[in-house]
């Protein structure tokens, strides 16, 4: 980073602008932790001499939840790489709402352990209790990206050039999409079945996996 | 980072001064580190079969305690990343302010968890303790920006083209007031209430993350 | 990195390209925090007093597994660095054959401590099944290498210049001899002799990183 | 990093040689979590309904081991930092050497751990294992940076312009006095008294860390 390049565009009358890349450096790094951090939840399981296999057999769900966890996480960063894309500088209260985005990813951990524990030892009631949990934090969680998203629209100054506004304003159809679906994922588990819900959940998650590079083009621009 | 570039402007009469990449990135990865561990302090409650969800609304004080840890973290990341836009080169000494900042940040989780403890489970000597920890670890994390003003003000030469020595004397305002105020909040805690050092403790990060990117210009510009 | 550089030669016909400073930052990211993960399996012994140097010698399994983790990871990030040389752009697809790199790298942690676990306190049959897991491990490792080298071939276009695509070919054979190699040791491990399937992967792992700058060019350039 | 500038004056007849991006990036993540883990061996103590403040104050070793370690890894990053300004490329070697240097870095929690038990509840033989422990890992680790320099020594086409080769050779001189005297101070604390050798390494550290920028050029230049 050359010095001196680092603020962008200095004005008197807008927000104080720099430059993307400690924001980016400090977020993929904290992507990079959550990713890894969660290789700690997989433990060698309790055995007597002779039944570890055994014992690496009953983890299934374990396994399951960190493999769930990790796509996910992989999701949201490439999701917020497509994000950082649009923009050419931040500004302090985008600073805030990326901080905002990465509270998100840095929960998940708690409701994938919750959800694995739930379907490793809970009943039914506590199944719907993970499952509402988990659909809440991942609604919640778009609530930051719904934000960022409106903030660009009213700063359009910030567009990377090349980004038409109304390519960005389409883009808030994913984060509307995940607060309202999410949320019904997590109704539908409550009030009917914990695997509905988590069957919704995981529709959603692949959902943004496809999507992550933004809407097709074709279906944003009319 | 261009071969050659590292070494900027040599001297042989000052101090050896070196660009500010490897300190950027070296801080950046202990906030995101930091920021991120805190998800370690939320774990799956103990519980039997069906009272999963009444176990997870216990831990109230552990999400509050990790929210103020995260915005504390994310705070003193902003403030950081305003403070580095301020020189265009770094000294040995710099580098060892620098690390006495990011001893600051490092130590967030251990108060935070005192204080999450104190007010789970312990009494009303407790919190005093708690709050009183709090508060002294906190004042004492402004004692590294200080110094760095400090030296700021006598290396001027390190300060990047365009920043006005006097508007970094004017930054020093903000560290010596989080030594005072954050102490007075400690003292409030422990004498008077652990609830009122509390709300002075919060009060105060709020007053960091609103002048994270410097104390407004009108104020310190006379 | 400059505002403006992030899209590569973007083009409406072939998949959207994007450097690949992020995949790389986040890719060193996870290797450097799964190498340092490493040492919480590190634990001071319990001991009585006067008997800290004897629990600390009965650990000695413990400290081989850290040593043959450290470098495997090592290896592992050495062949990424290379393999990402030979690209000048990544897409949305690679970046997800990327991440089943990264999965591969995080999970070695549990395999590893599983590997300790059979060797300090397991029997003849929990060995097997440590070395086989092992060894299936690194044997599935290897798939998502193979993955990149293939996409590489379809799209030569992502090729650094002055890579030959013959050279890209010759590279899978790497990751083929890596799965073979693995599962063969697993299956040496499991039916033969526990010892034997684990000098199996020492070999592979050394093999790895004589070799991690890639198949000497007198070998595959004919 | 602009794409193709990456592999540094390519040449058939020597090793490969590649910038030195990645291994700063990777080195500065591992300097960047090591530092940052070891505040989760601060732990609030147990404690009855009111003396929660005693049982802080009763962990003193555990505070005082948590500032030791933070220094040295501090001294380590900034020795690492002065170091890689020597060099305008690196080698697979170099690669790997490097990898020994941070192998002593990550383990640097294990010993202090150790450390911080012996003198808390450890009686004097305990305190000898573990004066003579810490004081031979900090003897080892000086290890790779003697053969880092006597590598530079052998490939001075990799130095940067402008740094003599008897400059690095005098360099030596560092981690040489680090084997001897670590080593020293680690007979010390086993055959005469383990609070002796405690100070050895104290100053060992200290006199790393006033000499992180390279031995003074008066003293190598003659």
């Amino acid at each position: 980073m050359a010095a001196g390049a680092d603020e962008v565009a200095p004005s008197d009358t807008g927000p104080r602008l720099s430059d993307t890349d400690r924001l980016t450096a400090f977020s993929d790094g904290v992507f990079a932790i959550v990713i890894t951090l969660l290789v700690i939840e997989l433990r060698v399981p309790e055995y007597h001499e002779g039944e570890l296999l055994a014992g690496l057999l009953d983890e299934g769900a374990s396994y399951l939840a960190f493999l769930v966890s990790f796509v996910y996480v992989g999701v949201i960063w490439l999701n917020h790489h497509a994000l950082v894309r649009l923009i050419r500088a931040t500004t302090l209260a985008l600073s805030w709402i990326n901080l905002g985005i990465l509270f998100g990813a840095v929960i998940i951990p708690f409701p994938t352990a919750v959800l694995a524990s739930a379907f490793t030892h809970g009943n039914a009631a506590d199944r719907r209790a993970a499952v509402a949990l988990y659909a809440l934090a991942a609604a919640l969680m778009s609530a930051p990206w719904l934000v960022f998203f409106g903030y660009l629209r009213r700063h359009p100054t910030l567009l990377q050039s090349g980004i038409r506004p109304d390519y960005v304003r389409a883009q808030r159809l994913r984060p509307v999409t995940g607060l309202v679906l999410y949320g019904l994922s997590g109704l539908l588990g409550w009030f009917v079945d914990p695997l509905l819900g988590l069957i919704g959940i995981i529709v959603m998650i692949s959902y943004h996996a496809v999507t992550s590079e933004g809407l097709p083009r074709w279906l944003t621009r009319r």
